[in-house]
Formats: C-alpha cells, structure tokens, sequence
C-alpha cells in the first residue's frame, strides 16, 4: 500500500474539534487505499505560549532545557490525534522526534537533521498502525531532546518521507496551495497547481512563508513530491514537484506566452522581515568578506541577498539583508568588526521590504529585468538593491511601497485571475 | 520504439572520417533498439568561415543575408551524414530547420522557437527513415530562413525532443560530460554522473560552457532528460535530469556529507567573457534602473549580474556584468543615459572572471559564503563583487586570480577526485 506522509500544522490542529477533523481525514485517506504517516505540530499558539512562560520564568534560557519545554507541545498534539484516531477505530501511535529515530546535530533550538533511522515507524507500519510523529523535534548524539525550529514540522514530514519511502508528503496547512503572489495582498492572486522544486526553493527564500524553505531543500533533495494544502476545505492545493510548466493553462492575453523559448512568471514574492545592513567604505582587500561573514556564520545569523561592488576609490560597500529581529546582535558584531578592518561605519535601514519576480528563462530575456524596473518605475517606486539568479531578480524597495509593487508586477506580468 | 534524440557538435563531424563514425554510432543506437532522430552543427569550423567570407566581402551584413549563409554549414552535414548513413544501409532523410517545422521568431543571427510543428519528422520516423536535421535553424513567421545562434545546435535538439516525444536528448561533444569544475584549470576534476536541470542551469549560466545555456532552459521547462558525452570516447557522460542527489558517492572525507540536512556542493564554475561596467552616481530615484536596463534590452545585450547598492547620499551606483565583446556599445550607450539622468560617469572593468560556487543548501548554511570567502582571503585573492542566489554564491574577482580562486574553491568544498 502506498505510503503517504501527511501533515498538519498548528493551526490545523488548533482545538480539538479541528483534531476530530483531522483525525476523520487521516481515517478518510486510510479507507481510500492509501497508508497514512501523521507529522504534526503543537496546537495553535501553543509554541508561543510555552515561549512566554520561560520568558515570565527567566531571560536566561539556556538552549537545552528551552529545546525540552517547547517539544512538549507536539507531544501534546500525537497523543491528542492518536486518541481521536483510536476513537474512530483507527488504530494510531504516536512516536516522540527520538522515538521516530531523528538524529540531530546538537544546535538547541535550529537543529538539523543529521540521520533518520525510522525502524520503529516502519515496524508500525507493518502491524497496521498508523505512526504520529511529533513535528521538529530529534534527539542529538549526545542524547538530548532537540529542537528543530519553527516551521520544522515541515521538515520533518518530507525527511520521514524520504526515510521510509513515501510517494508523497501531503503538508496540511491554513491556506489552500501556494499562490502567484501573497491572496492578502493580491486579491485576484491566482493558486499554482504545479510548481517545480526549484521555483518553489526561490519562492521560499524570497518570503512566501509556506511550506518551510529548508523542507523545500530536502524535497528537493530527495525528490519528494509535496501537496502543499487545506486542512480546513480539504480541496487539492499546490503539487511540487519536477513540474512540467507547460501543461500549465497559458494565460490567453499573452501572446508571448503561446512560444517556445519564453521566460514563464511563476510568482511574485514579497519579504518584509529582513533589513539592510551596509558595511561602509571597507578596505578593498582580501579577507574582509571572509572576517564579515565569517562572524555572521558563527552567529548562526540567516543572512541572505549579499551585494558587494567596489567603486574607484580603494574601499566598498557590502551590503546584505538579515532577520530584522537579528538587527541589533548584527550591528553591534558589525561595528566591532568595522573597527577592526577599518571601515567607515555600519548603517541599517529596517523600513524595507524585498520584492523578486520569479520564473524561468528571465536570465535570456534581458527585457524582463526591463520590464520589472519599468514597472516599478512607473508606479514611482525606488529601487535600493538589485539582485538575479537564473530564475529570479529581486529588487530591495522602501517597505512602505511594497504591497503597490507586488500588485503592479503581479498585473505587469500577466499573473492576474482571468477577469 | 523509443525516440532518441542524438545531436553532434562541431568537432564531432568535423571531418569526414568523423562523419562515418557518428553514422556508425547512429546505426549502433538503431541496432540496439532505440530510434535515433539526429540533429547535426555545421562541421568543425565552418561556421567561422562563413563568418569570415562575409567579412572579407563586406562590413555591412544584413541579418536575414547572414542567416541565410551561415545555416548552409549545417546543410552541408545533414547531407553527408545522410550519405555515410545510407552507406551502411541505414535510411536516412534530411531535413532543413524550415523544412523540420522549426518556427521563429525574425530575430536574425538570434532568433528564438516560438513552435514546432514536427509532422515531416514523425512521417519520416512512421516510415522507418532516420531523419537528420539541421541545427540552429528555422524559419520566420514571414517565410524567411533564421538562425538560433552560437550553440542553437543543442536548443534545436532539446526542443526537437520535446515535440516528438523522444526519450532522452543526448548531446555529443568534444567533452566526456560535465566536470565540477573546467578539466583544463582543474587537472583532478571529477565528471558529474548525474545533476539536477538547476545546477546544470546555474552552471551554464555562470560559464560551463556546455550544452547551450537556452538549451538547459528548454530541457528543464519540458523536463527533457539530457545526455552530455562525448562523440570520441563514446563513453557514458553526464544525465542532466531531475537528479536524486543523495544517490551521489558522498565524499568519504567530508563528515558533513553523512548528514541529510547538508549543503551539498556540485560544482565551482568560472567565466572570464564578461566585463564589469559601473555607473557611477546615479540619482537614487525610481525609473534610471528602468532606463538602463531598458537600453540594454533594446539592444540585445546579454547582461548578468545586476548589482545595485544604494549608499546613503542620495546616489547609487548599479553594476553589472556585459560580454566583453559588447563593452564598447555598452559604454558609449551608458554615457549617453548618464547624460540624461545626471550620473557622475562610466567606469568599466575588462580584466575581472567570475568564479561561482553551485550547490544546494548553501542558503541554510551560512558558513558556506563564509568558507567561500575565506578560502579566496587565504590566497589573497580579493573580491570585487559578490551575489548569491538559493544554489549559488558567485565572487567577480581579477581575471589574473581566476584559475587560483579555482583551483582552491574546487579544493575546499571537496570536490577534488580521491587520490
């Protein structure tokens, strides 16, 4: 019987009407013929709340105990959805992040996932039982509980997937698929039935928030189709995949899109988490990136967007985005470090927002770039930062001008619902 | 039985002894079971020669003239492969870019598939015949021949592939596949058995110059899986598909590699065509981006790299990466628009490479950049620009530094063959 992974996330389980739901919906996909593997996540806000007990507790929370408390939330929600499956006469049991055999690197609080040895669930799986892991959590090679992260459910649903040979990892979530822009901002924002792992690894790092980015990775990796969906319509959502794009429905007002050779827009993406971060008029020699990132990469800081151009005069500007919230810890390291190299200074700018355009073929059709500039141009929106890849250009704009730029380049490059 | 596309570069028939080993090798495949559909360059440099007959008759070359001289190279190989095929029994027919139902776009000397309508190719494969068509080749909604341009041969082929449903594409070459880093700078480079269309995409995007960058974008638009191997070794070269990259030999030496969350490095890639202009102060106000890089689209420049980096007083400066055959249209079109924008100038750069590092992961990873810009910082070698995409971090760096900053990133992330 095939192996389906399938999970829900907190707001699917958010009070226990919604795990009578789910638990009916894993027993539905069982009757239908195919094996169900449950991930789930702690309930709700339950993560934040058990956050805010430590902070009303302590401001020193050291990694190893912060890891224990906020992994009782998903073992919360197992034994919950296995005791609605049991109700259902399903039979279900749930499997801690060590029980389900994660072996993790030993980073409190961002570990990563090192092995996974799922004999147990796969012994499970064998006697009927439906498994219900717990969603981002392992166990390090020193034996401790750890802690995946936020939005670690994701990852864990498409590595046990892989780990066990699933032919698809289903990710339940509060929207209904992934969309050509963010529906809260574009209303006429229209959901992508197909997408490729690649795009959808773009899309991730450039601020559409589901699934996780570093589940995309690992999908990637591995191959692992995911259904990113509603547990709350239950309606088909965004396949990703090795998509093939041109079986998808060409927008009939574009010409351009009927050719062979064109660059296909997937999505526009938005991201106004991130700040700017400017090293100024650092000594133009070998080993000040090195030292600059360097102290970022030991600070575990998530930089992203790096932009180096060196002028005429001996010195350059770095520039780089990063969590607005590791704004201050990057400041202060950056100063010190300015200090050190001689550099000029360090300035910050958190009132802006990242705005990339992705899909293929932009990188032979030069006009797209063009296009996009124009675009934002025409609607007076200024430009900060530029950068490309193969399949995506991003442009850093004042965060104030974001949602006007989505919607113009969502409408500009024909992503609009057919009127 | 299954179609097999099989395309032969330029020095595979480059003479012809060549020629009857390359139809020997198509009758080897049609014996073997598989029926070969085969798509043909011009003979070794003959393409070069046009060229070179044109200029020494006239500087003023009319595209629609030049497309129609430059495509009788490939002309010439279809017939004789056919010649050498019927030689040995094999029936063979060929065909024209126009008469294979390649329609284009009227971009001379560039033009771009907009549809194939393949209908000659499947009769002729309905009767039994070989058909061998001619690369880099069509014909133009008002009737007139076009060429796809330099490297067409391969976009031909892939796109050829998709339309008639073929298996598989593969791509003869002087080369045996796609190596982690050029062969000829790095002497213990490794051939890749296997990547993923996106590496390949980065890869090419970035200066491996094999298969044809537009034919990777067509390849992974209609997941057409790739075969690059060589026309003189015949022995098994790259696939280019949806790779499953965990099913590569993991580096024994690399402890990260055992872990399943790791960034997992492909390739280091390098390209010294390309010249760095800057425009120096540019009014930091929407629409000069648009300007620019309207400009350059209109004039067909293949531009890479965008940077924009807005410091604080008001100005900007944007960098980009240009054919360092295009750098003189460039400049003196950029001093114009500095003109009327009311930049400071244009400062251009010829003696800059860019060496990438391609991979998945790496934006997960932060210690990768970090990796990356220290081993460069050990060998002194100084970074002039720096942009990062979800699979790659590429560094401009002095052209004189290439081969080094090579040869120790290649070194660094592993990819060095086991001694």
């Amino acid at each position: 019987m095939a192996l389906v992974v399938q999970k829900f996330g907190g707001t699917s389980v958010g009070d226990t009407s919604r795990i009578k739901e789910v638990a009916g919906h894993v027993q539905f996909t069982h009757r239908r013929g195919s094996f169900p593997v449950v991930v789930v996540s702690a309930m709700g806000k339950e993560t934040d709340e058990l956050y805010s007990l430590a902070n009303n507790v302590t401001q020193r929370q050291p990694g190893r105990e912060m890891d224990m408390l906020v992994t009782a939330g998903e073992r919360k929600a197992i034994a919950l959805i296995c005791l609605a499956l049991a109700d259902l006469g399903v039979p279900a049991r749930s499997f801690t992040g060590s029980q389900a055999g994660f072996i993790t690197d030993g980073v409190h609080q961002d570990a990563r996932i090192q092995e996974i040895r799922p004999q147990r669930i796969q012994e499970t799986i064998a006697e009927g039982i439906v498994p219900v892991v717990a969603g981002a959590q392992g166990v390090s090679g020193s034996g401790d509980v750890t802690f995946l992260g936020r939005g670690g459910s994701d990852t864990t649903a498409v590595a046990l997937a892989h780990a066990i040979g699933a032919e698809l990892c289903e990710l339940y979530t509060d929207v209904s698929g992934v969309f050509t822009a963010d529906p809260r901002l574009v209303p006429h924002a229209r959901k992508i039935s197909e997408i490729s792992f690649g795009e959808m690894l773009e899309m991730t790092a450039t601020g559409c928030p589901k699934p996780a980015m570093r589940s995309v990775l690992v999908a990637r990796t591995y191959l692992m189709p995911l259904h990113v969906r509603s547990a709350f319509t239950w309606e088909p959502g965004t396949l990703v995949k090795d998509a093939n794009f041109h079986q998808q429905e060409p927008d009939p007002q574009a010409q351009e899109a009927q050719t062979m050779e064109r660059p296909i827009i997937s999505a526009v993406t938005h991201d106004s988490s991130q700040a700017k971060m400017t090293l100024l008029a650092v000594p133009d020699r070998p080993g000040v990136a090195a030292t600059v990132f360097r102290r970022i990469a030991d600070l575990n800081l998530d930089v992203d967007m790096i932009v180096q151009n060196v002028s005429d005069e001996g010195v350059t500007d770095i520039s780089f985005t990063v969590a607005k919230a590791d704004l201050s810890v990057g400041i202060e390291n950056m100063e010190t470090i300015m200090a050190e190299v001689g550099g000029k200074g360090v300035t910050a700018n958190s009132d802006i927002a990242r705005v990339s355009l992705i899909g293929a073929g932009m990188k032979s059709h030069p006009g797209v770039a063009a296009q996009m500039f124009e675009t934002l141009a025409a609607h007076n929106i200024n430009i900060e930062m530029i950068t490309t890849s193969a399949i995506r250009i991003s442009c850093v704009v004042d965060e104030s001008d974001m949602e006007q730029a989505v919607l113009a380049l969502h409408s500009a490059f024909g992503l609009d619902k057919a009127a």
